[in-house]
């Protein structure tokens, strides 16, 4: 990748073709800045796996040129990923807006990494210089969380707006409108590259108000004759403030569960986002004290998370709140796709405990923090951007995006649509998809310390496919089995009798053994290091597992030990790779 | 569960709760009738399974009862667990329309169990009886298959309408339209008990008619430039109906792609269900002869299903059929809960290949087959029943369409919302949910044959999440280690080097040995007999099970393999199990 002088590198590393995760690398000469690190949630197959990352191979191979990192807001998928990284990069400072640098702090502490980096709050409008090559303007825009910022950079080759995540909000929760006269002013003089937020565009029209789920909601907690639970994402603080209100408006105490709905709202009323009365919250243990209709329950759970507090009461599961007849349960969130199934089990089983349960788009119960179609036009209107990236979005959403953009006057040589890990050279009269960095991604188990290979994945998969059978078995130096060969099985489906199989096995076993027992112990067969153990084990047990597979009609994962014994005394013996194929267990001697 | 002369049970074995496996028994004195056995298809968690099956452990336990079956149409989910069933209980006759016949038979034959029962087609207005009890008339219905039906059964307790799958079409693709006359004879006497389709309750309106879809594919073919693909479900022969008449209209070749769509197609050409040339097909094979406008592919995979030719297309694996710029890609169907991301990641990996793809709920490419709220109500107005049970769908969709039939003047009392093993008591004057048989699920693995139980089901989730740790030991008779112990990873992500690893666990394993030896071996160390061989390897096992959650703070399953070695002889020894806790592993003694 050579650059010419003047080019802008703008290479995401995260946020496209998938929803999570965003990540986009700014560079000019040898400087670079970085706006986001979230993370992503595993998918189907990722067994074991609590959290995604994006590689950041590039980061760490160019980490010299690091000059700052920009975070938009406060969501997972654009700040969650920085804890991980700082044990990986240095990054000298990172900017943002409070709520957002609250949150990060937070987590940086829980990480022990908080003295890795400079943390400094931004508020709108404030401009700030990062390197030489770069000046950041924060705007605000708005969003499902509050204090949430487009970003305009002022590059050598020109303006650069990166919407974050934005919807256009005329009537938010906070009255904390879109700055529009501030996009329109970077308009005026046409910016140069957009790059735009991708999530809704393939739904038309406009996104409705956060505000608009208030009287959906208020009508909702008038009919509801008991108890009233509503989950949503707990960093939906304008979601949030909006129920509390409704709790106080109708005469309700709040009792808050699950750890991170606690931790947001701890954060955003220290900072001001939620505001609202110590007096309306009622700690879990004292709920028994407060009578059904005078009690909300503000809960995790919304994506029907295995562990989260709603399911494990849809499950019966929860020490402190049990489901009873004429509870109303409200699901103030969309289903990602993914969780649907799980999301539909936990709301199946709440209504036959006996909620009442209220779900579903047409509720006007929940709207998106995403702008839809008519919102990406007027970004589009007002930035009058010459060169545009969509962002954020799967690949058939940035098409869809480019489509509107090129309908709003964007020349089509003028966009590319992207994959994660491209590497886009802008300069002042071009955009083009110069070639790629390394890109992908790392998996983090839930010890949050260890990655999950892929090759761990493979062996993850086949295991949950199949299980496993472990054979273990004792040769002497004179090529015979001693004692029974043993066999255990896990996780395998199996048409025959343990006892039965234990006697195949051991057939196998005394058949190949001395049909290959010349070949791979030559002549001398009292001298051990004449005798080729591991080719002999591979024979083996490649032969045990054409029999297990024949015998279960499945491929499960085949351990197979093998002692070597010699009654001279304990010796060790290594024993030669034959390299034919991967080994996939040891010979050893003993005694 | 004491039933009362007159009463009629009615106990579903699948289908509530859920979408599949559809199972609906009828027993009124010494004499059982089913309609329907149908298979579903495994969610997560469910590793290593293929087709779920309703538990029919009631069935089997009242074989001697069973008169015969009715199917109502030829879905996977009403006919698919037949030749399974068949292997466990005699059902003497299977009645159902030509097409499901057909379909049915092939299955049989496929399964080696086409000698186990009798089929026998049956037509429209068809009256037959099982047994004393039950006469039964079929209802020509509309749905997304063509020769589907509504049966009437007349019984000592009256007439019981189950719809089975249905909308009301009145603009057939085949012509064949709703016998709505018959309906309305039977709604005339009034109707005793209906059991009514629910998937479609919780959406207004009425479906629209297949017909519908028409049009709009004729316009996506009207532009499009190169090839068109189409996906949808082998069996809605009324869709590939439509799609073989504007292949034709459009003077395109077909070339048809997945065994389960060669085989509908197959048999709904010759039994007259779907009505086309010879001519209109070419094989798969001389597809390179086509130039792309003249040529349509017909495919399965509209479920992103991971072996399916679509799926294998779009990850460019397809032997025959490579995409390329110009393609059309056309899924009509909707995707099922639970398929979303396999779907959309196909989508999204046509594209990137260059493909235009034609999806989603607004293109009218696609409508259901079960009728919508509207098509609900005309079938409870035209059958006016006394009592109601909605059937076919999640709880939420039942208790949906139960406040649909109250609305239509269906007494509360009137109606059960049930789960699956339910026993529902009919009497004349009154229907309720008198107890339970035993349900629930029993899931099939690739092989067909082998049942995964729930432990294994567990075990292969153990595995999935944290992989297998294998341990193999040998200890002498005087409780010293022989040679080094063996270690095994597979599936198991660890921070700690191999070799690291294996000097903690010689480490945990020489201090045990020493510590629980004299507790376990007694004073005579010298006569095997007396020592607990079993004891302490259960404390070796829960040691190492410590040290390893501990080092990888994980939960891997552990196989524990403990040699027990002797010089004096080839000797085994029976050990003990202590009882104390589930054994994992057996001690043994070799040599």
């Amino acid at each position: 990748m050579k650059k010419s002088p003047s080019t802008l590198k703008i290479i995401p590393l995260g946020g496209l073709h998938e929803i999570g995760k965003n990540t986009c690398v700014f560079e000019y000469d040898d400087e670079i800045i970085i706006l986001d690190a979230g993370l992503g949630f595993p998918t189907d197959g990722m067994h074991g796996v609590n959290i995604v990352l994006p590689d950041i191979t590039y980061l760490c191979e160019n980490h010299h040129k690091i000059k700052g990192m920009i975070v938009t807001h406060g969501h997972e998928d654009h700040i969650g990923g920085i804890p991980f990284h700082l044990k990986n990069i240095e990054i000298p400072v990172i900017y943002g807006p409070r709520l957002a640098i609250a949150l990060l702090h937070h987590k940086l502490e829980e990480a022990g990494v908080q003295n890795r980096t400079e943390l400094k709050t931004v508020r709108p409008r404030d401009i700030f210089r990062l390197g030489k090559n770069f000046s950041i303007e924060c705007i605000r825009n708005t969003h499902s969380i509050a204090d949430s910022f487009t970003i305009a950079i002022t590059t050598p080759v020109g303006v650069v707006i990166h919407t974050g995540d934005f919807k256009i909000d005329h009537t938010p929760v906070d009255g904390e409108t879109f700055d529009l006269q501030k996009l329109a002013e970077y308009g005026e003089k046409r910016v140069h590259c957009l790059i735009s937020d991708s999530t809704n565009s393939e739904v038309p029209g406009f996104t409705p108000s956060e505000k608009s789920v208030y009287p959906s909601l208020d009508r909702v907690f008038f009919e509801a004759p008991g108890r009233i639970m509503v989950t949503t994402f707990a960093s939906s603080v304008h979601r949030l403030q909006i129920v509390l209100e409704l709790a106080k408006k109708h005469d309700r105490l709040v009792a808050v569960v699950g750890r991170s709905m606690l931790n947001v709202i701890a954060h955003a009323r220290n900072l001001g986002y939620l505001n609202c009365e110590d007096s309306l919250f009622v700690p879990l243990h004292s709920v028994r004290n407060v009578s059904d209709e005078k009690l909300l329950i503000l809960t995790t759970g919304s994506q029907g998370e295995p562990m989260s507090a709603l399911t494990r009461i849809a499950k019966g599961e929860h020490k402190q709140i049990k489901i009873s007849q004429g509870d109303t349960v409200i699901f103030s969130a969309n289903p990602i796709p993914g969780n649907t199934i799980a999301i539909v089990n936990t709301i199946d089983k709440l209504m036959m405990l006996g909620a009442h349960v209220i779900y579903g788009k047409d509720k006007g119960i929940h709207v998106s923090g995403h702008g839809c179609q008519e919102d990406q036009k007027l970004m589009l209107a007002l930035t009058r951007p010459k060169f545009f990236i969509p962002f954020h979005g799967e690949h058939r959403m940035l098409v869809k995006h480019s489509q509107t953009a090129q309908n709003m006057g964007v020349h089509p040589e003028n966009m590319v649509v992207i994959q994660n890990g491209d590497v886009v050279e802008l300069t002042q009269d071009s955009i083009y998809n110069a070639g790629k960095v390394s890109s992908g991604i790392e998996l983090v188990d839930s010890s949050r310390s260890g990655m999950v290979e892929d090759n761990i994945l493979k062996e993850r998969q086949q295991l949950a496919e199949d299980g496993v059978v472990t054979v273990a078995l004792a040769v002497s130096f004179d090529g015979k089995l001693i004692g029974q060969p043993q066999l255990h099985l896990r996780g395998v489906v199996s048409a025959v009798e343990k006892a039965q199989l234990q006697e195949m096995v051991i057939k196998v076993l005394e058949k190949d053994l001395s049909y290959y027992w010349p070949d791979y112990a030559n002549s001398n067969v009292h001298n051990n290091t004449q005798i080729d153990w591991s080719g002999l084990q591979n024979e083996l047990e490649s032969g045990m597992q054409r029999m297990l597979r024949r015998e279960f009609q499945s491929q499960p994962l085949l351990v197979f030990l093998m002692h070597i014994l010699d009654a001279e005394g304990e010796k060790e013996i290594t024993v030669k790779t034959v390299g034919r194929r991967r080994r996939r267990s040891t010979a050893k001697v003993a005694s």
